[in-house]
């Protein structure tokens, strides 16, 4: 059960310990009721790429959910650092779990980084439609059986990502993921309070207007999708930075994905200038 | 965070283990996503009350989420004897707790059991409305943020629980209840499809046909509510048979609660008859 760990030790409430250690309670209400927020970010030459965003994130979802904990970001971030340090590690994707309750519990775990075949990004991959609301959209919370089920069935359908749609056919991100989709050189996502904002949207979204695209902060409708009115559909994440979608729903959407290339190169080009 | 735990062992896949073992590591995927479905049942003098009933919904909400796992409810009914007589329990609440993905995990713990004062019965409780829909409601999983939070909400107001109201204005059931109201002798409660298959409802149902009582499977709307239309309400669960709500949103509900505690005195009548 204990999937994908890299690292041998791992971080307890600043302590290190060996991974195998990183365990929680099954009688924990916090684990029971997924009252748990999380970041999960790229490690990458050593440096954890975005620590600070990530950081005011985590942040951010526990003020959204109410849950209170006595974890700084300067500590945080210190722990990271203890923990890159003491496995020389070089590569990975952190985990920053963190439980709350009478006794908040802040785990930091290394895993396997995650990355993609090239020909994800040349050819684009494929996607289904999946229908749900996330609870609380703008927080990282462990509340995420909708996207786990609708993943297992992207997975199912031999896809690589599910796209939720909403109650009025609104097309607003992915399980692990936001959506995006160019009209021409107008690029249309979903506005702010409706999705995840994501760390590497806030980048997509710098880097298609550094490009020069228009920006329409606006919902993509199912049926305008069924419509042609999109002309290259992609999405973003820390582990993705942009990747095309050549189906939706087994139709094709056919491009050459260079204004998602574009995006790609100039948001993973700002991966080594900031932060720790 | 071990909280609640009363019995010295536990149970993790049918061996017996320490409690403080009943661990789940924190890198697990089940555990990040709440991919796990639970129950909670009472012992009352070293018998499992309706162990049957317990294991038929757990094997439904592990249905309806597609979680596949070995156990079957003999094994699991085996174990959860095994719980009782290893630690020689005669009174608590036990949790069955099954974590899904590639390597099921199932514990069984057994918790102090939940009392409530006598005056909760002969006064009623307070509740609040809170507004949030269940992802998949006919399914007891870990998805259970909505829940959390809003039980802490109604805590935070002095009340003892929340009911949870539909995007249609809908009360449908409690955080960890169902929900009914009587009007005269009619009792109204929620269509099956839209709430948890209560393993104490269908007893509260059976009792109030039992008493004579009209039953009309209808949502109670909270419009409806506030304009009087239903003469005593209450909530039921395995740890409360049927408990009086005396105000809801502060606002009071009076009534001698006598239908309630007719129904309470009957359901619990049943407990010693039934299963292992």
């Amino acid at each position: 059960m204990n999937e994908a760990t890299t690292g041998t030790h791992a971080i307890h409430n600043g302590r290190v310990i060996l991974s195998s250690q990183a365990t929680v309670p099954v009688s924990s209400k916090a684990v029971q009721y997924g009252f748990t927020t999380y970041e999960s970010l790229r490690v990458v030459g050593g440096v954890a790429i975005h620590l600070a965003d990530h950081l005011q994130r985590l942040k951010n979802s526990c003020s959204i959910i109410g849950l209170e904990h006595p974890f700084t970001a300067q500590q945080i971030s210190g722990w990271v650092a203890k923990l890159l340090a003491v496995d020389t590690i070089q590569e990975a994707t952190v985990r920053i779990q963190l439980y709350g309750g009478a006794e908040p519990q802040l785990f930091i775990l290394a895993q396997e980084i995650i990355s993609y075949p090239e020909h994800y990004y040349t050819d684009g991959v494929g996607a289904i439609t999946y229908h749900g609301e996330r609870l609380i959209p703008s927080s990282k919370t462990g509340n995420l059986l909708l996207n786990y089920l609708a993943l297992e069935e992207a997975k199912r359908q031999g896809c690589f990502e599910a796209l939720l749609v909403d109650r009025h056919g609104a097309v607003l991100e992915g399980t692990r993921s936001n959506f995006y989709g160019f009209s021409g050189n107008t690029l249309y996502t979903a506005p702010d309070d409706l999705v995840l904002q994501g760390i590497t949207r806030d980048r997509v979204i710098a880097a298609a207007s550094e490009l020069g695209f228009s920006l329409v902060f606006q919902v993509i409708l199912l049926e305008d999708l069924r419509a042609n009115r999109y002309d290259e559909l992609f999405i973003s994440a820390t582990s993705m930075a942009a990747m095309p979608l050549a189906a939706v729903d087994s139709r094709p959407y056919p491009s050459s994905y260079e204004r998602t290339a574009a995006i790609k190169r100039l948001v993973r080009s700002w991966d080594s200038k900031e932060d720790v």
